[in-house]
């Protein structure tokens, strides 16, 4: 079977979300089960553990594998502290490090992300990065022990979709870690080419989570990823100059 | 429920398929039911009934609605008089019409194609023209009495993708008849693309019929088609210049 | 020397221009002397016998041949009645067929294009007709006995380029007579690559008469035929896929 | 006038070349005459001070200015001392920053160019440091004293062309300094969109110097450069969806 393997779990679905910009958070759970989604991303700073009813863990089934991220970290340093406290607070050994230093594209700091998962990955986190697609920083990270690597298609929230692709691309190519993209994908047909090129997983938030209708927009992305990545194993088709006769054209009707 | 009306008829699937180009007739079937294709094309020339066993019929589950093409036709009358074969053979009421006077690009001739639908529109066909895409040339399709408009996406067999994208979009928002992209799509992604944008269904024929595996395939093709019509009909995101948060990021951790 | 030669008569300038849409005509000489275009395109309708103050050809110096263009007309006759008075009233054998029947796009009419170029060819019309980039339709023409081709990149007046590029690059490669892009040529860079592909000339209107700065514009647009021109002569390289250096990189500095 | 200044020297031409992969050194100083350019770029180590007739920098008129670049270095410790060697051989104060540690798409190294760029910078030389395009990381080479910043189109001598616009065009929004497009110009087309979005200057080495003609090749990025910078500064228009006519359409011919 096809199976997505990170920090030695498996999952079957490739397709990771996020709880971010969800206006209501009843809808968390639905969405996931329609997704199949079974890795979804969350904020530290969401778990509000002096409101329990409030906290976020309340809305996402035990089956789901938390992804704490590190958002509102602008150094190496507060990303650690944050990865720590997820830990201690009971979100697992997973996360995503995201450390941003500019407010309006919300871009990556490639070098304090190097820094972060250099220190979590000898803690025994499993460091996912997201980052700006360049092939000597994805190097740098497979060497500080990522477990994957997340470069952008283009800003959060943008739905701007593969912007990078040329430099993914790239990185597909020449990285040995699972390369998932993790932000810009507005459309399934950004996930369904991000699986085609290889990508091992997409992580889609507002796309889904801002939707008119989350839960039948979490399904649309659910079968985008599988196209794509049904597609991606079963290898696609070359593409050819010239057209190719579907149909036998080099008479009339039954002449010879 | 959404379904595709055409002539009547009703489908579940807006996965047209073909069934040239398959070198192992024994995988239509399978190919079928799990690509979910309710509308299947073939030329007429493929219907052998001097060798019944050889008869492509045999390999069409009677749910699946045949589309005859008139592929070999190279004028409006030739077409006419392979459909009227068809009909007659019983091959049904919907005719696919397929002009080509271009052997290297397989391109459709608009002109004579608006003839061959004017005609058969009259004699009760429910008529489905390949075209290229033009709107004036699609205008006086509706006017001929097509049941939907074929336009292609780039040259058959070439896997080159919605090429003609602009000139697609244009159809759509300015045809009241279906848009069905007929040629060119090599990739789910590609296929999820045309549905977003709108178009009431895609054919699929070499891309699943030359793949490595076309059972496969065609469920690659099924899901991106069904994730695109989903993300129509949920409606998709509008494009952001810069970036919006999915996680809060005014503050580190639980400052305010 | 590289020349265009249309219709016996040799052009320099691979830069065609408009009249239309100057808000000031007395920018009109200034502009052809910057750009130095040697053919301009004007409706037949802004030549106002009544008031030869106002008479567009006053504006146009001796030298820069007229191209009498066929706006306004929605059949292939009603283009000939326009383009036999322009011959008539002193403008020349050249004439740009336009034949519009969609006020949205205002995107020409094949069909009708084919017939109005058959008539206005027997009669010793230099003919250049506005097209809908479709191979089979310019085939027809060529067989109609037009003296160039001129396909769309998009609509006139939208600057959205070539959108139509993959259907002219065909065109390009498989036609005989030279194709001129004539419409949403909106910026330099999209006339440099129409001429990189190979395009004998381009038509820039709006987007020079529309300019802040129309001779700047003007001039702009001329640097920009020229480099596309000379890179096309001068063979453009192949792209490659991986780097190639340009400065030696085996070892550091003067070591071996 | 409109000059690019650059560490108080003055530019007219904003097409920088280089020297490498001339196989004829011969044809350097004609291909500089036609292309106008005022900027050079070579690798320290082809200034050979042992056979002074096999010298480079006999090549170039004194006109012209030299950007001697650190292409071998793979840390800032190297790249330093390249650059001081440079300043001490008579090469002058700017210094173009490479320091690569990817052999197959020759990638620059953000993290050790930001390096030497801040040990140069205060050194006194004019540091025009190559980068891949990144936000953040341009940001860091602004404070570390950078005179302008050389962002890559795609890879060195791979004729890509600006595979990284989406990047580049928020660099150009968001700095300060002039944004230089270095590497990966392989038509005049490319140089003319990277100066239409506002780039400050292109550097074009192999796509002119591996040209069959590289002389009339730099005859053609140089009216590409001066075209894209015209419209520029003329302002472009902006895109529209529908088609403006050119000429008038309400009517036929003289009708009202």
């Amino acid at each position: 079977m096809d199976k997505l393997i990170l920090g030695e779990k498996e999952f079957n679905s490739r397709l990771f979300t996020g709880t971010g910009k969800f206006s209501d958070k009843s809808l968390i759970k639905p969405m996931l089960e329609m997704s199949k989604s079974e890795m979804i991303t969350l904020a530290l700073r969401r778990v509000d553990f002096d409101m329990p009813q409030e906290n976020i863990l309340n809305y996402i089934p035990k089956n789901v594998t938390l992804l704490p991220n590190t958002s509102g970290a602008k150094t190496a340093e507060e990303a650690v502290k944050i990865a720590r406290i997820a830990r201690t607070v009971g979100c697992g050994n997973f996360i995503k490090i995201e450390i941003i230093n500019d407010m309006k594209y919300l871009f990556p700091d490639n070098e304090e992300t190097i820094k972060a998962t250099k220190i979590l990955a000898k803690e025994g986190f499993i460091v996912l990065p997201y980052m700006m697609p360049d092939l000597i920083a994805a190097k740098r990270l497979e060497d500080a022990g990522a477990a994957a690597i997340m470069p952008l298609g283009s800003p959060i929230g943008s739905n701007k979709g593969l912007q990078t692709k040329y430099m993914i691309e790239i990185l597909i190519e020449n990285c040995k870690l699972p390369i998932i993209i993790d932000a810009g994908i507005g459309r399934p047909s950004h996930a369904a080419k991000a699986m085609e090129m290889g990508a091992a997983a997409v992580l889609v938030n507002s796309a889904i989570a801002c939707s008119e209708n989350p839960i039948k927009m979490g399904k649309a992305f659910s079968l985008a990823v599988q196209a794509g990545r049904e597609a991606y194993l079963a290898k696609l088709a070359e593409e050819k100059k010239y057209a190719e006769a579907s149909s036998p054209l080099t008479g009339f009707l039954f002449e010879e």
